[in-house]
């Protein structure tokens, strides 16, 4: 045996020992699915069907698989309980403490998902037990869920004031009162319309279409629709103190 | 042996079946070390000590172990390797490529810390190899730690934009001329002195004082303090498009 293989095996054992010493444990993704109805901003919640904490409120979640990473993961849980796929996910936070999951130890990393509940995809939820909360009106939830779906609503209003918002959670073309009621659900207050629509004029990324919305009212209110250039540039840029 | 024994003996085996048959992973924590040494924003990075990628650069990190949470591996390892403690820390993003570390299955979390380098603390490195990167200077790193540093750069970036920053990177007492290299660091453009003062001026978060730093000018410059009370006020609402 030539002294080269040794060396390298040596070296591969040490390099082994040196990882197999750490701690091992379990990752999971929970998913913070929020659906915009045209009127009210809701979270979609389901009864836990194992233990521990079984049939209590839940986010829906699973655990990563050594053969995905943390965003495959999410788009398979949310498809695999759903039925739900190609829709907007991104990462929120990593949640760890000991003793969070009295199951075993499992770190969990919670990811949010925005979805127009006006479009098709919607009917397909697979899940009994599956239910759309609005998100002033969330229940007790097992674990750490609760803090999650705070943090997702915290990031959701920051990101209201600085950036465009409504993308992914309105319809392609929607009224100017469903972009103020997605405004006031996610701030959680309400707004005054002329000053609403005056600031929203001023942001300069819709299109007012010739067609209209007849359901609300005999005159009708006009659609709008995204102007996705603008929308992406000002996304970038956003709207906010500038030095 | 009674029955419920039975039946709880049965549910603890099939709860920890199922727990059991998901994969466990390696967690580690990163910490992108930000410093700002009153002219220059620098993040710490030192030469890894073990394989694989041994002698490359790399940020600092570690191991979670079971008895403890992400805050506080993050805490440990800038701990124990820097000496530092007491640090702004901040969680930022959740790495989980499949082969990022080509040594084991490892997810990371990567944290941001943000040090006055002008402070004491500061001198206490234990490291040797450790040296502080201007953040527009980084080298190649090791895995995706060239990613990591780019995401809190974003963020610092961004939060520069739409909050008051410079708390934990500036001495208590600093000049104008300081805020602004910082926010041009940050940022990693030149400002206009003028235009800078003034929009600072209308944020109204400082406290001019009377006394003066005499290092820089003959005629020396003022010095100022954050008002923490309007300072933490401004944090919360931020200073951006509002409805």
């Amino acid at each position: 045996m030539k002294i080269g293989n040794t060396d390298q095996h040596e070296d591969v054992n040490s390099k082994l020992q040196y990882y197999n010493k750490e701690d091992q444990v379990l990752l999971a993704v929970d998913c913070i699915i929020f659906g915009f109805d045209e009127k009210e901003l809701k979270v979609l919640l389901v009864k836990r069907d194992f233990e521990p904490e079984k049939d209590k409120w839940s986010l829906i979640g699973g655990f990563l698989k050594k053969s995905e990473n943390l965003d495959q993961a999410a788009i398979r849980v949310l498809n695999i309980l759903t039925g739900l796929k190609d829709i907007y996910m991104e990462q929120l936070h990593s949640y760890s403490e000991i003793d969070r999951d009295p199951g075993q130890r499992t770190i969990s990393v919670a990811y949010f998902a925005l979805i127009d509940l006006s479009s098709k995809n919607f009917d397909r939820i697979k899940i009994d037990s599956a239910k759309w909360y609005k998100i002033n009106k969330v229940p007790q939830l097992i674990f750490d869920h609760n803090e999650m779906i705070d943090k997702a609503i915290q990031r959701l209003r920051r990101r209201a004031l600085i950036k465009p918002i409504g993308f992914e959670l309105l319809p392609e073309k929607f009224t100017m009162r469903q972009l103020q009621s997605l405004y006031e659900s996610i701030l959680d207050k309400k707004l005054d319309k002329r000053n609403f629509i005056n600031k929203v004029n001023l942001l300069d990324i819709l299109d007012k279409l010739d067609e209209k919305d007849m359901t609300s009212s005999r005159k009708g209110s006009f659609l709008y629709r995204f102007n996705e250039e603008k929308y992406n540039s000002k996304s970038e840029e956003g709207f906010n103190f500038k030095i």
